[in-house]
């Protein structure tokens, strides 16, 4: 039985209504061609995309977009040695690439919050899922057990937080990706009765500039910054272990990434 | 001699021909009152405000919003007691606040950036000022070293890094704050022919992304980003001595803050 690139696509836009002006489109690639093997990644970078090469995939799935921009304002680099060698590597290998980004999160609930939650084995704690936050209540931990514990669970050197160490949480937001901006943090925080947001990226002067102020009154919230990567790659971990199981011919691959900062 | 709140901030707006929509506007306090003391921050936290009252200053100038959005988006946190608690607070104090930020930036050069060259002391390298970034050409240094030396200059505990620590780096772009984001940073690299951006914030999987494709392909670049409050708190540093020249009679305190992330 022979899939195409369309087939893939279609199968993995099918659980949501269709979306217009979305960023979901296929990049580069032929949607009629037969899929030899697909590979799965949080952002097509150069290495990964050579990676996906010799590991004979000819259909790589994104969650992010393959120039730096999320709405593919390919002027910005268009003149970039940079943007022109990555560039010829597809275009020269005929890899298909796909970027898989509103539709994973609009699924029900949000396919990348699942595979977070799942990473860091908080499946039972989840009280509900929202369109862009899940809302767990876990066992009593310090600000700081809490750090180690996702450091350990998630495979990350470090994160950053705000708020007193020692405090302890038990509700806790999580927002995957850039959801860490204070018009989806700040009235979570109130409206749920938190005491610890954890988040992918946001601005540094809104929802942690917030914490600074509740902590300076006596107020127990905290603030943890995972990365925008750190957060969303396990979301397409978890993507390439359903992929594998609906297409069981097909060899699939998720290729992860080294962290993008050193800490220095 | 009696020096009014308005009179102060027309001052500051002197320099720069009128901006339309601005944000920079007197938050709290009457612009008829006498100054009797001028703190300066870059984000007037609640801490901060406190700190001012205690000083004695009856007017506190802000490079960022009291209320953790960029465009008092008050009904993101007008239900929270901690916005409340604040604005109690400067309420019953009856301080003037006002927000100093698209002016001083307008400043030729930018003078938020002319602290920031100032405090690093690199004055005597800088090559030309642009309205949104400076280029500097220092003596070769590697990007270690370079992360060291702004380290012990701006009296910081980290910074964060994407390319080779050893690659050594002459031709450097500065943007403060919020300018660190692809469509700013990357037509630079190629531009200026620069080794190294020195951001304060920006998204994640942009310039960060487009660094280490570049590093993947051989080319040597490197990004630093130094945290939003970082690269501006010094440009309003340097706005306090300048003001102290203006108002020789009137006290005036630069009120710093702790860095708003600890690294775990």
């Amino acid at each position: 039985m022979t899939i195409t690139v369309q087939a893939v696509l279609d199968k993995l836009m099918e659980p949501v209504n269709k979306i217009p002006n979305t960023v979901d489109t296929l990049k580069f690639g032929d949607p009629n061609m037969v899929v030899k093997g697909i590979a799965i990644t949080f952002m097509a970078t150069q290495k990964v995309i050579e990676r996906a090469i010799n590991l004979g995939a000819n259909l790589l799935i994104t969650h992010e977009g393959l120039f730096y921009s999320h709405i593919d304002h390919i002027e910005i680099v268009e003149e970039s040695p940079v943007y022109l060698e990555k560039r010829r590597l597809i275009k020269e290998s005929g890899i298909a690439i796909y970027r898989f980004h509103d539709y994973i999160h609009r699924y029900q609930p949000d396919g990348i919050m699942v595979g977070l939650i799942e990473a860091l084995g908080w499946k039972t704690y989840v009280e509900k899922n929202q369109p862009t936050s899940t809302i767990v209540k876990i066992p009593s931990m310090s600000l700081r057990e809490i750090a180690e514990y996702v450091k350990g669970k998630l495979g990350i050197e470090f994160v950053r937080t705000v708020g007193n160490l020692d405090g302890t949480c038990t509700r806790i937001g999580l927002l995957a990706g850039y959801r860490g901006g204070g018009s989806l943090s700040i009235p979570l925080f109130e409206k749920e009765k938190l005491d610890l947001i954890i988040s992918g990226e946001g601005p540094e002067w809104e929802t942690p500039e917030f914490i600074r102020d509740a902590v300076y009154q006596g107020k127990q919230k905290a603030l943890m910054v995972l990365g925008h990567a750190e957060s969303e790659a396990p979301g397409m971990k978890y993507l390439a272990e359903w992929i594998e199981t609906i297409f069981p011919g097909i060899p699939v691959h998720f290729i992860p990434e080294k962290p993008i900062f050193q800490v220095v």
